[in-house]
């Protein structure tokens, strides 16, 4: 499959990685070992050994090094061999792993795919939101999901699907009747906002505003970041009235690529209201699991079983007016993806 | 996979179908939403909606109409979008699915996978005995098999394998000496005929005779129709006696395929004798189960593990005097393929 | 894939054949069928019906034929055909099974898949020492695991493993530190020595020593025979001392592959020390349990998984010291089926 390499895609939550631990995931294809070093920084190596091909997170951490499990290979987070205890001892010049470059930010964890020479960390979207957060204001989640990451991408960028596939909790009926307006944004970013005034207040948001029963605003400002993040800002206010009244949501969905046909889904919510009620949090919790695990995921994965193996465009999909962004992102990832392989 | 297209194919019992429900199935490799309408009537469509490729069986129902669970297209009956409740509301003409002709007759549904327009409900076999029985005298099944529906097909055209599969129940010993006569009938289909005199009657049958030691006359008269559907009449009486005490037996069983190797297994049993007793049919319920699900579909799966994905005939099978008629109708079927392709 | 064919592969310990039994084992991706004989002795024959491709394991062992499940061919243990049920009764000239030259000797069965006429039994590799052995003294054991058999012989053709896979049992450190002596034996067979003085004893041993913290010569003694059965000598004695002294152990490694990337694997264990411990004997197979089946093979499948598809030399292995076994036996191996290939 043709991924995008040059660039950055989250790998996992920080707490994900636990100290002197070792975590495998797998990231286009190519399984890796993340592993926190002694100053907590977070390595992330090759977890196939070059000498018998076992899995390296099934071996020993031992300092800021990896023993495989089965020979006892040494390796450093540099991917290089640092003791090898057969024979004489000699470490062979191709006992060596790749070594990514990652960085953990506001939470996440972040690895490059590509050249390391272009790892520019300034590359990184910005979600500083997260980190300033309150922790009891807070949700983050992962879904391992049966489908090829874009279709998890075109669900964010077609919000409409929240009238009929999450009526209960985020959809109103406004979305799909006002349509979004959508931009292009530096870094071959998109932007999209969805605004609709003098509507019923979405379920999950009504009982927050001074008067649930009142029209209000709603909106929701989408920014797409190659290849697959989005950061929404959602809001609802009472309807003409102050934004001071308005009750607020920041949230983070990414998608990375484990196969060709499987995504890790990661997602995070943090917001403006109740941010000290631990038990509103550990309810919110449970919403969004049943929103993205109980609904969304779902609905992506059958789409991908009832698609088989075909190709998207190849199945002629009619395009609806909420289509607009989502078909923008595909087109600018696939030319961004079709200028890197011309450049190798 | 080359399938017989302008046929009737069953698709599923009536009673599976319940009203005000969206029920699935993937015949001939095409999933297929089928519904009840408001006047009861059988509605089948594609599954799958022409947006974005979410499975129709995963939304609503409205009235005649179902609604797609992701963005909301509606569709009717005859597949047309008859409504799109994104921007300004207008209709793509592409917003159509496939709409399949389909029937209830007879306690089954039937679909026509084919031309429309050489869809002919008086081509479907005439099954009324099965709305004819009394409910205490009938029993109705289904099997998912993991095999291709020929291999199934073949299970019941060489019925000399009750013998030793079925040794407790219909197996006598008879029908693997005696052998069947076979005999070409219109549209297609193929007689055969199982007849023995003076035999042990088999013990599914032997208790409901006047004398149940005595020797008897046993037979059963089958009439395969293309692709898969196969009737049974069955009887057992007294040996040289009046075929006014016999017990007699009326059967079904119809292979529609799933996919290349695998296949919905429906079949069905009326009698008779005892027809008014509810606990009887519930017994003689679970002894086709055993016999069905227990003994014909575990060697039948097993057969097509071994086969791999081998074509039948390249495996050179032996053939006995019983495969006459498995024979006939596989090359009878097969020549319908091929005349049908050649006219596209 | 290309297995070598005229050789003798063990196909199932002795006890795995109950008489009256019908037991089936797919080796080399043959489907084939074991049983024992009214005289005890074993018969192997393809699993396959001629007729059908029904499963004869289904069936029914009837003196020293076997019947098939489906429709009642009979076929003896030289793969005839011996009786037809059907019609006159004549038998097909057809009707017959590829019947595989089997013997079991010292607990094992051993089944050739190649040319009939060159199956001469005094090529089996002689492990009377598993007969000899006190039952209470003898562990065998059996794991089916998802890897190519060639990964599993080289696990046990790199005992350095032990150090790091097995620390709390098997090993002590010395194996990777003083590598191995490695010679070649007549039949394409290899030698490999292991030999360490004054070192820690393994764990496993250390308690059956006279004193066991003290310094203890250890080794191991491994033959190669192929296609995949290692006979392993091992011993521990106090440095220096006196073999009366030692605590021994002789072992049995055999590897046949079901198919490209399963594998049969049988391992044995006898010992020098409490033979008549009945209670030890069943510590001692827990342990062994633990050890194959805890360590070794989850490591192992791991490996293939990460390999995938890909062939082991194209992925590069780099080679440390210990691994002049495995690729000296994997580079025999390979020459000998590419010999038999072009003999063909």
């Amino acid at each position: 499959m043709n991924y995008l390499r040059n660039t950055w895609y989250m790998a996992a939550w920080s707490e994900e990685l636990a100290e002197g631990a070792l975590f495998n995931r797998t990231l286009l294809g190519e399984s890796i070992l993340f592993y926190r070093k002694t100053d907590t920084s977070v390595a992330a190596i090759s977890n196939r050994c070059p000498h018998r091909f076992a899995p390296l997170h099934m071996g020993t951490l031992q300092g800021d090094c990896v023993r495989c499990p089965y020979h006892g290979l040494t390796f450093d987070s540099a991917g290089k061999c640092s003791h090898n205890p057969h024979g004489d001892g000699r470490i062979p010049k191709a006992a060596q792993v790749k070594a990514y470059p990652v960085i953990e930010q506001h939470l996440a964890v972040w690895i490059w795919m590509g050249d390391t020479d272009k790892a520019d960390t300034s590359l990184i979207p910005d979600y500083a939101f997260l980190s300033a957060a309150k922790p009891t204001a807070r949700n983050l989640g992962y879904l391992h999901t049966l489908s090829d990451y874009q279709l998890l991408t075109d669900n964010i960028m077609d919000l409409s699907h929240v009238d009929f596939l999450h009526p209960d909790t985020l959809g109103g009926g406004a979305l799909s009747r006002v349509g979004a307006k959508l931009s292009e944004l530096d870094g071959n970013r998109l932007g999209i906002l969805w605004e609709a005034f003098d509507e019923v207040a979405p379920p999950a948001f009504a009982p927050h505003l001074p008067e649930p029963q009142a029209l209000a605003d709603v909106w929701t400002d989408v920014v797409w970041s190659p290849p697959a993040s989005m950061y929404l800002s959602t809001g609802v206010a009472p309807a003409g009235g102050s934004d001071e009244l308005a009750v607020t949501s920041a949230n983070l969905h990414v998608m990375t690529p484990e196969s060709e046909n499987t995504t890790h889904y990661f997602y995070a919510n943090t917001r403006s209201f109740l941010q000290d009620d631990i038990e509103y949090n550990r309810m919110l919790n449970e919403m969004l699991v049943g929103i993205f695990a109980g609904e969304d995921k779902p609905i992506v994965e059958a789409q991908q079983r009832l698609m088989g193996s075909d190709d998207f465009w190849s199945l002629k999909p009619i395009l609806l007016a909420g289509d607009a962004g989502a078909v923008r992102a595909r087109r600018i990832l696939a030319g961004m993806i079709e200028q890197e392989q011309q450049a190798d």
